[in-house]
């Protein structure tokens, strides 16, 4: 057990205290104020922002430059199958060191050791701040992405970011994410002619050509990888066409792919090439092909400097081990805020994120908590 | 309007009554005791074959060879839309010449014209039969199928067979079918793992394999067609994997394909070559797929001689149009008797068949009583 230095505030009881509020997207449960209240006693001005019905919150302690910010969420996934859980999920319990509930390192768990790492500083040279969000779990629409507009408009500057998400592999701090691969949705609609079987010549076939669209598409090769970044894949992830009857030519296939790009891309040029696959395929077919492309996030990379040095300095000097600086897994609203300033996603190790029995080391909650805090201190030793 | 000839039946009216039993498959609704006893007026010796809940009917009438059977069924498919309809689909409405009512066409129109072709004639030198199913627009499990079984076990000889479907295609008389395609149907299901998009590597997508299997399948020339028959054709009838979650890669995907083929095939070579297609995918692929095959009718032939000769003779002498010879179409009842004899399809017009207001020019059914009473009187000239 650590020591908690005194006057400070313990990571472990405010992530338990955080976890018993159940705060499934898009439910709030009071866990914001919960975050608002404890910022506020530590002296941060509060402005709560509220989208549609997800609370945000942006915090800040300090009015100089640089500031230095920390961005989470509050928000987490639903609790699956309730009888694999061996405590109640959203009742934080601790047994044999391990802390077990929803969000104990997705991520109330990450928030509680930076706000604890906080409560050590009395002052900074600059500006702490939060961007806290109730919508990173969901859709994502009234989370982030609207507070970094906000705080756009409102010419808020921001100079790094630090992410609290799980980053950390098999032990706490063996992994950070400086980029995140970009990612694209196109759903692609094929509308032919229906017939019958036996008299093909009547009818168009949607589904040969949706075939050799998908056929084409997964075929590319579309990078072989781009500095910190594995190279960028495709998948398709559903085809339907949902015909019941045997003798029947369908007249509509539908199918999904899922790009994760790394920069060698961006969204834009790959919708622009579905778009121009499926229209050659619509002209050589005479099928109608509609294609209805989503940009979820673009690929970015924090590239090697002196933030990701403050970082990776602080994991070695603290935790004694080296970080992987990572591209790789799902997109995090670090693909937001790095619109607004270099960003780093460092956090607890996410081996039982979104999984039943979530849970941390209570020591890894001591450890993070001693890294923030050193990575506070070197951050502004190097940029104030 | 035709002379109905003294002391025979009128096609018209026995049309009209069959139509009044609502016999849509599997439902009998009385049709087939109306046909058996009109048969029986006639002079037939009757045998109920009862399979499962379908009524079929074997009559015959003379016990010298040659035996010359007429095939026919008496369900219907269902009305379809209802409020479509002109007049109710079973009651039989004859309006301005035109007779309307499921059935008309497909194929109960067919059956009251030949017994009323048969009525014209007291004896024949050698045998008249009829097989009637009430189960050709269902599975077929239970009518024609079985019928011929059970008449191939008692040794009954059927020298040369009718059916009575609606072939002509503009004009009564114009198109009569001497063969049919065969037909298979195949389900094809690839199961691979499941795994989030970010991931790939931990997943195996099946989609990616199903699109290999389906494009090689359809990227094939099966023949160029043989004798009078077209190209065989292979249609993909469905593809379907319904995942709705846009960063999971899918476990399953099942499709479907169905091929038309001409006797350049068997049902068991196609079959052979599906499965040697799908092995070798997932021998590439690692991934498990199973291939669900069902040759529902092997492809056949009545090739030109003096049986086509009699009916394209009738048919010129009484309807004055020259008939084509086809086999284009789908599959029908034919299929089962051509193991017992050479089996030709000549009848009625069938472009309102399966559709609302089916209908038929009360004209066509005295002038295919005709071309049928020639046919008759022509056949026992040539083959007794
Ligand atoms: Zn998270
Ligand atoms: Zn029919």
């Amino acid at each position: 057990m650590t020591n908690i230095p005194e006057n400070t505030l313990d990571p472990v009881e405010l992530t338990k205290a955080l976890i018993n509020h159940p705060s499934v997207t898009p439910v709030d449960a009071g866990a914001m104020d919960r975050v608002q209240q404890t910022l506020e006693s530590l002296g941060f001005a509060c402005e709560r922002l509220k989208f549609g019905e997800i609370e945000n919150l942006y915090a800040r302690r300090g009015t100089a430059s640089p500031n230095l910010c920390f961005a989470g969420h509050t928000d987490v996934v639903p609790e699956g199958a309730l009888d694999g859980w061996r405590s109640d999920p959203f009742a934080a319990t601790i047994e044999n060191g391990v802390l077990t509930g929803r969000g104990a390192v997705d991520m109330k768990g990450g928030i509680a050791a930076w706000i604890a790492a906080v409560s050590r500083f009395e002052q900074v040279p600059g500006s702490l701040s939060f961007l806290i969000t109730g919508d990173e779990e969901g859709e994502a629409l009234d989370g982030t992405k609207k507070v970094v507009e906000h705080l756009r408009q409102t010419g808020e500057v921001i100079d790094h970011c630090i992410v609290g998400e799980p980053t950390s592999s098999a032990v706490l701090g063996d992994m950070i994410k400086v980029g995140r691969r970009g990612s694209i949705n196109a759903t692609i609609t094929v509308t032919g002619k229906q017939g019958h079987v036996a008299y093909p010549q009547r009818a168009l076939n949607p589904i040969p050509v949706l075939v050799a669209i998908m056929a084409e598409l997964d075929g590319r090769v579309l990078d072989e990888g781009y500095e910190r970044f594995l190279p960028s894949n495709l998948e398709i992830t559903t085809f339907d066409v949902a015909n019941k009857t045997t003798n029947l030519i369908p007249q509509t296939a539908t199918g999904r792919i899922n790009i994760r790009f790394n920069p060698t891309h961006s969204g834009a040029s790959l919708q622009a090439w579905i778009e121009e696959v499926c229209a050659r395929q619509a002209e050589r077919s005479g099928a109608a092909i509609e294609v209805k492309a989503a940009i979820s996030g673009e690929a970015f990379l924090t590239e090697a400097g002196p933030f990701v040095d403050v970082i990776q300095d602080a994991i070695r000097d603290v935790l004694k081990v080296e970080a992987d600086p990572s591209t790789t897994g799902g997109t995090s609203d670090a693909r937001f805020i790095r619109a607004l300033c270099p960003v780093v996603e460092f956090g607890l190790v996410g081996q039982t994120m979104h999984q039943v029995n979530e849970a941390t080391p209570v020591q890894d909650l001591y450890d993070l908590t001693d890294a923030y805090a050193a990575l506070i201190a070197k951050y502004f030793k190097v940029f104030a």
